[in-house]
C-alpha cells in the first residue's frame, strides 16, 4: 500500500493524491505513503469524492501512523462502495452478512434440533437392541431347560 | 425521520443541517427532511465532520428522493461508526459479521458431520435389531419344531 512517490524536496512524481489534485507533493504529505503515483489517483478519486481530501487528511492526522494503513484501506474501502451503491454503500454488505448471520443461525438450530431428536431415537433403538437381546438369552435359557429337562409339551 | 422545520420563506426554524451550518434553511434545502431542528444538529454534526455538507449534498442530488430516507441513514450510520471508531469505522462491524459467518459455517459443518456420522449409527442400529429379531424368530421356530417334532437331545 506504501507508496516512495512523493519526495523530500518535493521535485520527484507527486503521489497518487496530489496528482489527482494537482498540487506539489511535499515530503511530509499525509496521503504519500498509502497513494501511489500510478493506482493511486484513481483511488484517491473515490476518497475525495466521497469524503474531501481535506476531512480525510484531518482524519488520517489524528490516528497514530501505525494506524493509518488500515484506515485508508477501510475508507477508500467505503468510499469505493459508496460510488458503487449511492444509497447504502458499504451498509449494504452489512445487511448481507446479518441476513447470512440469520440464515447460519437457523440452519444451525435446526440440525441441532434434529441432533437432539437423533440422541432420543439413538436411546430408544439402544434399549430395543437391549430388549431384542434379552428376549432372545431368556429364549436360548428356555430352550436349553425345555430341551434338557421338559421336552415337548405335545 | 423526516422534518418539518424547513419553511418556504426561511423564515420559520432552520433544519438540522443549516442550524448547524448558521444559513438560512431554504423552501428546498436538501437536508430539511432528514434533520430535524432539534435532533438534526448532532447528528449532521457527525455528517459533516466524516464526508462533508458539499460532498452529502451532491450525492443525495444524484439520488431519487424515494431512496434518499436509506441514503441519510447510511451516511449517518457511517459517519457515527468513523467518529468512535477512526481507524476501522463501520468496517469493524464488517469484520465482526464475517468471523460469526464463518464461525456459524464451522459450527454448521461440525453438526451436520455429527448428523451423518448418526445416520450411519442408525443405520447400524436398526440392522442389529433386525439381526437380533431374525435370530429371535428362528430360534422360536428351532424351538417349536425341537418341542413338538424333536424332543430332548439328550
Amino acid at each position: 500500500m506504501a507508496s516512495s512517490s512523493s519526495s523530500s524536496s518535493g521535485t520527484a512524481s507527486p503521489c497518487g493524491a496530489c496528482r489527482f489534485l494537482r498540487r506539489k507533493c511535499t515530503h511530509d504529505c499525509i496521503f504519500a505513503p498509502y497513494f501511489g503515483s500510478e493506482q493511486g489517483p484513481a483511488k484517491f478519486a473515490a476518497v475525495h469524492k466521497v469524503f474531501g481530501a481535506s476531512n480525510v487528511s484531518k482524519l488520517l492526522l489524528q490516528i497514530p501512523p501505525h494506524d493509518r494503513p488500515e484506515a485508508v484501506a477501510t475508507i477508500a474501502y467505503e468510499a469505493q462502495a459508496r460510488i458503487q451503491d449511492p444509497v447504502y454503500g458499504c451498509v449494504a454488505h452489512i445487511f448481507t452478512l446479518q441476513q447470512q448471520v440469520a440464515f447460519l443461525q437457523a440452519q444451525l438450530m435446526e440440525a441441532r434440533a434434529h441432533l437432539a431428536q437423533n440422541a432420543v431415537t439413538s436411546h430408544n433403538n439402544i434399549e430395543n437392541i437391549f430388549e431384542s437381546a434379552q428376549i432372545m438369552m431368556n429364549m436360548q435359557e428356555n430352550t436349553k431347560q425345555k430341551g434338557v429337562f421338559f421336552p415337548s409339551l405335545s
